[in-house]
């Protein structure tokens, strides 16, 4: 007899899990929706010809391939074998797994691009698969929860994403939490005002680790790649603005003096806040940071990235502006911007600051216990009265001891019985006991539905 | 450039396509709900072990199999190679793509045993994929939404598959439909009563072509499978059955009276037909079908199968119960009953029979137009309020003419318009135009806001 298991990194989700997931998910798709995203969905299986060489060489090993059907060796000659794996991977696979919900959507948009309706608005809740080496919080199978805009570079649609962000926190109950925004072009015009022009690539990659190895270090590895000590002292007031957004604004206009694409960038953000302020909005929880640097050979416009603070978890949500998302498929000129939210990510900040609501359970309200067979008779006759009133409700099915029963209501989360006894039949009634309190009463039939309702 | 395809027998599902299913998905969703059932999801991968061998040769040869990380002909030799794909498969692949949700629910439930509260009622919609060949209304992703309740041999959980059916075909609007009713235990007795005991396995076979190839054929098969023409002409009674649920109970009391398993068969069906009166319920709907043989290596009591009348498509669902669900796991003694609901089918269904609500795009409700930098940022100032008052709008992102803004609402079935001209921005109102009928008034915003709530 096999003893079953699961594949490495991956979960089941039982009731309590997903019931505390589709919380999550439910306000998300909610706020997506309040803002006029549509939801689509696309195949777990992709050809491996979409998607291999969009997430660079480490993405590809990453890559979940699935053998052909029927005799997958047919393709593979005796030559091809000697060679050994990375010869015949080809010829043994032609699909993978979704490793994100970016490609698909470009592939997506380029299939579908005589019928939609630009600018589009999609977001789209699916798992994705990555051959990662799983640890705490990282696994092989999880969702992403992505929501983009294409067809318009309308400054409206990164301001939505901010009010869409604050929506979906003020939902969450998180209340303490940063969204970090920078533009790409800012980035760039830093690299040309510090003597560095074309190397913000290099730049990114150092400044990206900033939080976690400090400004010396940085310092240290920006030399390695042959920055300038000039170009360091340019940037060093940088790294340390504590102005306010305007204080910022006004710095960097005069440090991007020389730099159009800079002047540029920073346009683009006094725009935003100009547009938020139009919208009745203002710039709550936005933090400007001129060193963001996420995702920079994707991104051309806004960078967005959320924070939480108390949580040990750090970025929950990220985003941002880019120009060419399907020029890969021979689409060019659509540019777009949108937000991903980490789904696993918010249900563990949410776990550790104890914010899943208590009826997040989606569990029946009450379940209807019995000592006998007559007890189990009058239960079922009032059963469908609660449904059909819109009562989630149950009965215990078999005859057991009560206790038993009272259990299995405390362990499934369900907050009342409805206890069916001879008191109970003899009056017509039936008596609601809150299992949270041990509060207990007699009720007719309609009155208990009422009190449930 | 690479013209992007999808694989064979995979679908995208845009904005409308997806909110029709979701419609569908939630009609189910909340009667699984109502009648306590809890959500769960398990991964998409599954150990080939877990999976190997549970769907007959048939349904291994149609597994995806995920092929192992890395290297992955690292544990495959020379000699294994010569023997061919066959002896190799083993070796380069450890993992599948679910093929039902069934077996990956056994798993869940034999790995939870001792978390897990008895009776256990899950219900779970996900994908599966199978490797058949694609044609009309066949794909090698799609949904399966199924319930399911184990621990329990509880007649009440038949009762309640009847009930749940009714509810969510009363919800889609589907009133011209038969629950297909019979025992597995029935099919037995017959097999025993015709004298051709054991063999019901064979006689299901053929019977199960009756509605398609017709008796004549029928008699032919089982003549072929070495049935004695005495054993026809005792089962042909029971092929035109025209007597009702009663009628046919008192016509098998005596047909079976000779067959211990079948009356017992005959009981269980009486007593469903109790409880259902004592839930203050009916027969409504069911059908009971003697002949109804599905999935026989499987169930060991009640079957059913739901058909559509008056559709090209006909079984949308079906199930049963089953005694053994767990014990390939080691888990043995554990009777379960569930049903499943064929999405993709119902979908088609309804799509035929013009049954999906209006409402069912899930898209904004108002669209904000605008003629000039003006009436944009008028809109802009107005939007929120719309949406505080949690009705889904959008603006038009971009400056363009009116005639595409009204194209771009119509497109995406949006259903009213805002006009923000130059009239409405002077005495602060918004005109709101319902594309379907062409009304348009000139509201303040609150009465617009009340208007669309």
């Amino acid at each position: 007899m096999q003893k079953p298991s699961l594949p490495k990194g991956t979960r089941d989700f039982g009731p309590i899990q997903m019931a505390r997931r589709n919380y999550i998910l439910d306000q998300i798709r909610s706020t997506f929706q309040l803002f006029g995203y549509n939801q689509i969905e696309t195949p777990a299986m992709e050809n491996l010809s979409t998607l291999t060489g969009k997430y660079g060489d480490e993405g590809d090993q990453l890559l979940f391939k699935i053998l052909n059907s029927g005799d997958y060796l047919k393709n593979v000659s005796a030559e091809d074998l000697e060679k050994g794996a990375s010869a015949t991977l080809t010829k043994v696979s032609e699909k993978g797994l979704r490793y994100d919900l970016t490609v698909p959507f470009a592939r997506f948009v380029v299939m579908n691009r005589n019928d939609l309706t630009f600018p589009f608005k999609r977001f789209q809740i699916q798992p994705v698969w990555r051959a990662d080496r799983p640890q705490k919080g990282r696994y092989r199978e999880f969702y992403q929860c992505d929501a983009d805009v294409v067809g318009t570079d309308s400054l409206v649609c990164e301001a939505e994403i901010i009010l869409m962000i604050r929506d979906v926190f003020a939902k969450l109950k998180l209340n303490d939490y940063s969204i970090k925004l920078n533009n790409r072009k800012i980035l760039t015009g830093i690299s040309e005002a510090i003597g560095a022009a074309g190397k913000e690539g290099q730049l990114c990659v150092a400044i990206d680790k900033l939080d976690k190895i400090g400004w010396e270090k940085v310092q240290e590895e920006l030399i390695g790649r042959a920055f300038s000590e000039d170009s360091l002292e340019k940037l060093a007031p940088l790294i340390n603005l504590t102005e306010g957004f305007e204080g910022k604004i006004s710095f960097l206009k005069s440090f991007l003096a020389g730099s159009k694409v800079g002047l540029q960038g920073v346009g683009e953000l006094e725009e935003l806040a100009v547009i938020l302020k139009g919208m009745g909005e203002n710039l709550d929880f936005v933090d400007f940071d001129v060193m963001l640097a996420r995702g920079l050979s994707y991104y051309t416009g806004a960078i967005f990235e959320v924070k939480v603070n108390n949580a040990s978890i750090g970025s929950v949500s990220g985003g941002g502006r880019y120009d060419n998302l399907t020029g890969v498929f021979g689409l060019s000129g659509v540019s777009g911007v949108g937000i991903s939210f980490g789904v696993d990510r918010l249900y563990d900040v949410l776990e550790e600051l104890e914010l899943f609501p208590q009826g997040s359970v989606q569990t029946s309200k009450i379940l209807l216990t019995h000592f006998d067979e007559k007890g189990f008779s009058y239960a079922l006759s009032h059963l469908q009265k609660f449904r059909k009133a819109g009562i989630k409700a149950e009965i215990y099915p078999d005859l057991s001891k009560v206790k038993k029963q009272l259990d299995f209501a405390t362990k499934k989360g369900i907050h009342f019985v409805g206890i069916c006894g001879d008191n109970e039949i003899a009056e017509n009634l039936i008596s609601i006991k809150n299992l949270e309190t041990g509060d207990q009463e007699s009720l007719t039939i309609d009155a208990a539905i009422f009190k449930l309702s």
